[in-house]
């Protein structure tokens, strides 16, 4: 299939995993980016890419659409050279901009040389920066945030590459994390409301910084501790460690990480998300008390939640559905005779275990509420008598401005619907939700951005967006 | 990488999944074939492909190296033309035959017209069959033993394609289940042991042949029964049904489906694949007492054993490892800092699960034991205190002769060792394995090949593979 | 584009070109093979292959859809080991064949171990020896002539790969040339009637059959002498040659590769094919008079024949045309501004040389006519007054049966037209062909195959073909 | 092969066709810029690229590595919208450079909106502007002089973008052509001497720029003029057409366009490529008087030459050498028996016609001097008994600073050593060059830049470049 890339000037948002590594010595450190990567694959299947400095003289990179594993092979790896530092990027792409152009890391020559940024995010305020930088004569040649980011940390820059860094942080609005390489320089950037996650971790004197924990671990680093909202980090050349506020951040970190974006063996601004989901799980259980035989969860994010509601409501927990671990990115049409039921391609109904049985089913979240509808069928259909849903999080009712793809106010199922008119959509023999503050609880009780479920997001966005 | 292919005369097996379809009218058959294959993708992941037969003139057909979603796009099956049968196979290739030349269906001229075959399973005997055709002037294009039984089928066939499958299939030695498809014509065969399984299954008259039930499930059909040890069964192209018997069949089919190989949600000669895990567990749990705190099974086989010996036990059922779900097919050489435990790359622990507490440890099976070693540190370093390894089946001591892809006898852990020894290898606290007859009581009591536990193979090997 | 395969019995000839190695020692083999095959890339640009054969036990090979300068790299070549034995093929494919199964040559493992073979021609019984071995149990896996001569050449062997060879030979009945690769031996064969060429070479002690001796030459080896009509020569592996005739030969060769198929600094049964068009080029001057100021030639391979023109006659030899050398093998259909003339896309006209002048054009030969009438709008647009056409060959009324790829006996512009209907049609001011007779002496007077021209194949084919 | 790109602020000089297409309506607007750019081919065979713009609100782009046939095929090209207004580009790439980061046209979002610009040529002062823009903030994403012009051309836009062309063009320093679209419009610019070639053609009102005429002639559009040096021609969405001066031009464009880079069917500057190449040839005639039996050229860039050398001398024109037409782009290293002489990979001497003959051999330049030892050594080889050799330009003793890739001054054979010293070094039993007035009146008297040749460049270059 031709794709011919078309340049709009619409802004296309990006959710991301980043990772930058700066080691004490030079070592095979692209494999290390590599693994690293391989860890945050699940926040972004789109492309990836790799950019390593060697010394001040040059950045070698590679990108490419495709999963970690698709993009590099062994040869590949091989080519870069040994060095001491790195950052590396995976990309989940929104509707429409699934093109190598926007690949990161960005990779470009600035003010102080030779720079690779990965970005994480989403800007409300891109359109403006951009327009500024217009206006003083500069060009754009793709239509993501992370080129005008990348272009306004260079365009702020005074004093040096860390000024820019700092200089630019105070002027963007939105959710963000970002590393960003400058030589043999590190610094790592997380927003004032610390809505996009940044981690810190150590080995043996390497200092590495990645979207999750779960990115460490892999690397068999240590946590440091959470880059905290608003702050700057910077890692120079001879590892020096130093730390900048470019606002009085607040901590309001984005909820959706708990209930569905992460890793369950990640940690975020200290707390488990396994651990969270469990919570959620076991306070639908203390808030609902429905008869049933069996509880299960809808694989893979929802399986915690099942195990904690089974744990206080002392019904057995079940394999109700199995996921088939081989779904590629390709979208095929099922034939006449299977579309009545397409989620089969995806899970299966365990019908020994569930015949005959009531069943109480836990989901993460209903975005559209298509796929709950299908699931609900399929386990009728495989012999379960009743389908009680519980839900582990709140009603979504209002769009993500801060890069979660969520759909268009009208397309939410939650959206001017009641709990029973969603119930009757879906099929449920009955269904209940995670009430905001239980879930807030489960995650450990922190102040949370909650904008999707209640509009409270991190800040006023009211200047940003048309009122929807 | 160039792939320089090299033809030699060493016998390959085949270990795969097939799949056939004899439909009621013509239908976008491909796509229902794409879905089978797609259920059936851990079967094998090296090469899939699909053919159809277009009413007696033609074969279409397309297969490459890569999983179904990779070889298949929306295009490549919308070029497929409607028809009413088709035959389909994902492969699993043993070290050093991974190249397209070797991948199934095998089409072909023949006798009577244009013929697909998919097959699975290892012929002892084919060397012998192979110098039979070659005395009788044929020539051989690969090294696989589906294009030897291909050949040969067509070679056997007197009055018609029946007759074929029929001589040939009394003359086959070794473990086999082929669905082989003659105009519109659907023959599917089992061994007369029926150690390789095959299932029929229909949707609204449209008959289907498949490795497993899950395949029949994606397709919404009915299980029928299975094929039976030493049957042929014929679907005209009116879709009558035949059967023939080639032997007198008895039942001793490939435990080790029960253990690892087949899905979960798989019904195989009327037993429940997961049940029969689960049955295992508790069996586990009924023979050994240890001491500890929680339970866990490594992820995704050994999961329903670890939930039947939770139950038996009362020790929580806990998720101890994460598995990454983005695993490729290229390996990558991890680097120096990473080397210490490579595992990692594939699994996580979850270290707020299990600090402080003494696990047991659940596994299907140990083949060369490396893997267990690491998974016992990876969780020692994520805080266990003790780390009790249950195997849910017996000490594999014999290679498999029947296509499952097993080490040869020096590589494998409990080749000449005791469970002591094993357990001081793989560093485990305690060390179990379930007695043989307790698996087969798992697994329904009925008969199983069982020799790479006891050398007690369906039947005698001996005349055809040197002792070792 | 997906391509489906489409598995069909009906015969589909082959042009060729092809190569066989038989060097002293082991070597570079392989990367001699590619610039052989680089020379002969003019006979089948559709695929290229190259098979070697490493002492007695396996064959090495690697073919694919593609110039040989696409199918193989450095890399590709570098995996091939060091040896003594090699074929190689590059493929013309007629309509509808386009496929890698059809890539030569082909491998396989027969009565005498592991064989490879190349083949160039057309096999009129290739249906007959095929009924012939599918009574006798055999199967085939394509539906070209290659396959079907590889199995008979083995299916006829009894005492040796030698005595198939010259047992097939005696069967075929067609136009064929092959090289063939048992083991360390090399055998060539050459049809009765020499109508495919097959020319041997030598270099310092290595053997070297090619379809042209302009292959020879790139590979700086010198000429020893055809192949004979009726000949098998034997390289066997101390590389003693000796000869052999399955019937009694008698030298007819195709004409028409002097004509158009050769490359011009090739010889031909000891004629050269350069001279051959020169001279062609002649004899038009002495037959037809005609009033012009230049004379020019469609280039490549109406040139020659235009200087022989210019030298007779005394009209300056002109560059009238110049060819795109860029030209792909992807057809893109011209915009509706430029359909008007879409021979524009290969040929450019030069204004500068012929504007206001009376040109005589020199073709080789006209099939169907339409690009004729589109190179003599072209120069009339680019200025010439006068467009005289000339032809050097005469007017091709039948198809050839022995795999040149012409049309159909309707779609020849001279079926059933008058050289003045010719005239009229492509819009010259005057038409000539060259006599049968003419062309002949041009060639060196020898007898040829002249069966498109005038219906004298080299042999009685009314057995074969229906009458069209 | 992997190819990890690095980034490295070295400049980087294209020598480059370009294209542009302003229309009167909405039509097949890519495929007529395919179809220009195969014309352009020999200009550039390492990328090409196609960008349109549809109305104010979008611009459509597809660029790639590889030949026009490869990057684009009919499925692509089918993709594009209708539209009025296109760019397109192919690209030589200097060594080191072969990235598709670097490939043209250059698509960016600026000041007036979306932009894609064509450029072929160089930027002695990139550098500076570049430094201009960094330290205003700028960032570059590629290593190539197209990205500083465009950026640049953006920059200096004040009132409009016409303006912005107009006022970068006075700042630019070098030899360069460009055509820019924004929205509908289409600008082409051409430097102050007229290095670099531009020529306007129109055809049905659609007016068209080019690189070279022959891309006009391709298109079926009539010459209508050069772009002038110095000019500015503008062609609003309207498709007025206005003229700009940014200097008062003065005509010295590259002679070595006619010595080898244009296509012989091309006028440029009101002067036939292939009058200059063959009076150039009667020039060498008149002044060298060589005792010999006929005279040849090297294909393609001296036949012309040769012819004009016969017409003059009255020594036949003879075809001595033919041009293998498959040339890959891949390199690959013959084997040691080969290693003698490589150039026959890509040319055949034809023995048949030099046999025994003293032979004047005309070619176009000598750079190097490798390639004609050898032609003169295979020559010998094919029979020749004298070789002759005649240089249809003068001595190349200076490198070119303005985007013709030629050695370093180290490498050219000319550098520091006589007329008879090259005779010796390539065995040539005799060596004559054209004197540089002799070449200018070749090519229509007109003043030239022959720095090349003599050192005098179009402009005095002494403040860019160190002397060497």
């Amino acid at each position: 299939m031709a794709e011919i890339k078309s340049l709009k000037s619409t802004g296309v948002q990006d959710e991301c995993g980043i990772l930058g590594i700066a080691a004490k010595c030079e070592q095979e450190i692209a494999h290390d980016v590599y693994f690293g990567l391989f860890a945050l694959q699940h926040r972004g299947q789109e492309s990836a890419g790799i950019a390593l400095s060697k010394g001040d003289s040059s950045v070698a990179y590679y990108k490419n659409m495709g999963l970690v594993s698709e993009v590099f092979d062994q040869e590949k790896l091989s080519i870069f050279p040994y060095a001491k530092t790195a950052v590396g990027h995976v990309r989940y792409a929104n509707k429409g901009s699934n093109n190598v152009v926007n690949a990161q890391p960005v990779v470009f020559f600035g003010r102080y040389g030779r720079v690779a940024l990965s970005f994480s995010g989403a800007l409300i305020n891109a359109q403006q920066l951009k327009d500024e930088m217009l206006k003083n004569g500069h060009i754009f040649q793709s239509s993501v945030d992370s080129e005008v980011l990348a272009s306004y940390v260079n365009y702020c820059a005074n004093d040096d590459a860390v000024s820019g860094a700092i200089n630019a942080a105070k002027k963007l609005v939105g959710a963000f994390a970002f590393v960003y390489m400058v030589g043999e320089t590190l610094i790592a950037v997380r927003d004032g409301y610390g809505i996009k996650p940044l981690i810190m971790g150590e080995r043996d004197g390497d200092i590495i910084f990645a979207s999750e924990s779960c990115a460490l671990e892999a690397l068999s680093a240590k946590i440091v501790r959470d880059v905290l909202p608003g702050e700057v980090v910077v890692v120079d050349k001879d590892r020096n460690i130093s730390s900048y506020f470019f606002t009085k951040g607040c901590k309001k970190p984005c909820i959706f990480e708990h209930v569905y974006t992460a890793r369950a063996d990640s940690k975020m601004d200290g707390v488990s998300v396994y651990e969270s989901r469990r919570q959620a799980g076991r306070k639908l259980a203390e808030l609902y008390n429905v008869e049933a035989d069996i509880v299960a969860g809808v694989p893979d994010s929802a399986l915690a939640a099942a195990k904690g509601y089974s744990e206080v409501s002392g019904l057995p927990f079940t394999d109700a559905l199995i996921k088939n671990r081989y779904i590629g990115r390709t979208f095929i049409q099922p034939s006449q005779a299977m579309r009545e039921n397409s989620v089969k391609i995806k899970l299966s109904a365990f019908a020994h275990n569930i015949k005959g049985k009531r069943l109480v089913l836990i989901d993460d979240s209903i975005v559209r509420g298509t796929t709950s509808k299908k699931i609900i069928t399929l386990l009728r259909q495989a012999g379960a008598t009743e389908v009680h849903m519980m839900i582990a999080s709140p009603m979504v009712i209002n769009p993500c401005h801060f890069g979660v793809d969520m759909d268009t106010k009208e397309q939410l199922i939650a959206n001017g619907r009641t709990e029973e008119e969603i119930r009757q959509i879906i099929g449920a023999d009955s269904l209940h939700y995670l009430p905001v503050e239980s879930l807030c609880e489960a995650c450990g009780g922190k102040e949370y951005c909650t904008g999707c479920f209640d509009g409270d997001y991190s800040f006023d966005i009211s200047g940003y967006y048309p009122e929807n």
